[in-house]
């Protein structure tokens, strides 16, 4: 089933995979009626403003996701930019992986650096969720007929296989405790969510979006920015029940914890 | 094999799990020659202090996990009591689980409750190994004859099977997605660190003690500390380069991740 939320908030959506996302999303054939594009810093985020000049339904938002204050003043702006339809469908793409230098192993970590991957990666889309938690049980409850779905409610982490016992190894980014402890606890947050919010009708998942070619993943990276969002934006219309709190990749496979 | 090591550091050993593990360990054939016992506040701590007037070889040291002085500190007290003999064992106990009242769940989170438990479990115990590793390294290299196990280098991280994708919603424990989704991380961190310090001759392991009778797990628990930490020590000494990187039970049983 092709995604056709209505109503839809992106994180760190200014560059990356959530710029990427957002271009797509606006160019589906049912594209969202109210997209938020949250993003650390609206006034710089130049690539955003273009896109948005052509495309009223896209919202520019601040959100600096380490930042309660900017999450409440951002549930504000979205409650009323989606009205009664409530929130469809929010992705947690906003996450940092800062040790692609020094291998980031045991001797190169900080007490700093290891808080903060924990702080953006997973305690921050955890705040995210609980402030917008009212919108999105708003907007399963407007749809009780349906089944669990990302164009109901659904909540989207974008975690990483890297997180993933298996293949936690792959494409030589060092040893990276920061990056893959932090990724590894938001699928386990994704897991212990989907089924804490079953019954409220809210879906959950977590997205390895693949190794991608962005400012993240480097130039080396398998996948551009198009096909590895093109394949998450199928993936996201398609998950339902029997997938929700699984890890899944841009190809729509389920990933072992 | 029983557990042999010369040189023993636990953090967290002025009660519950920690403290047993100390007094069954000063019972052993082969007792350490030096037992370091870590503790946030020693001169509070008169369990231990009673255990130390009976054996000599116990040294109670002032360490709070969240405080990187301390661990320097400790490191100094620990270097002068081991010397040339390095540190054979490090286990990294100390832990919290604050949610046992309120379940845990996304709505129940702050951000500080969150960060407090990924610094208070996983990134204090990496801070410790990282300070401690000078010592483990030492001690590895005194018997390069040998394979990995603990009686040579280890270091034996406390984990929990909650944080463990098949068993994460046993015992009613509610959502507890702070103690969860921390303990997931430190299991994912001594899978990396197992990789990352193979070459070193240093074994790591993550270990689920069981769901015991402690102030931390209620008196409506499986296990009595007695019959955990006896499995536990029985474990951690037979631990090889196989189990290297896993999570394992009191019981010896790999536990998939």
């Amino acid at each position: 089933m092709p995604l056709a939320a209505r109503t839809v908030l992106i994180t760190g959506a200014s560059r990356g995979l959530g710029l990427e996302m957002v271009k797509q999303l606006l160019k589906l054939p049912s594209s969202p009626e109210v997209l938020l594009a949250a993003c650390r810093d609206p006034g710089s985020a130049t690539d955003l403003q273009a896109v948005a000049r052509s495309y009223p339904q896209l919202k520019i938002i601040k959100l600096d996701v380490e930042n309660d204050e900017d999450i409440r003043a951002a549930f504000q702006e979205t409650q009323t930019a989606v009205g009664d339809r409530g929130l469809n469908l929010l992705i947690n793409n906003a996450g940092i992986f800062t040790n692609k230098q020094d291998g980031g192993g045991v001797s190169q970590q900080t007490r700093d650096r290891l808080q903060k991957h924990f702080n953006v990666n997973v305690t921050s889309p955890l705040i995210v969720i609980q402030t917008f938690l009212p919108l999105l049980q708003q907007a399963a409850a407007r749809d009780q007929s349906q089944g669990l779905s990302c164009n109901r409610a659904g909540i989207v982490n974008i975690s990483s296989a890297m997180g993933s016992q298996t293949i936690t190894f792959a494409h030589g980014a060092g040893t990276a405790l920061d990056y893959k402890c932090s990724k590894s606890a938001l699928t386990m947050a994704s897991i212990l969510l989907a089924r804490e919010l079953k019954d409220s009708g809210i879906l959950v998942a977590a997205l390895h979006p693949g190794w991608v070619k962005t400012d993240m993943g480097g130039q080396g990276a398998d996948l551009t920015l198009e096909e590895s969002i093109q394949g998450c934006l199928n993936v996201i219309g398609s998950i339902g029940q029997e997938n929700s709190g699984k890890l899944i990749n841009y190809k729509g496979e389920v990933l072992p914890y």
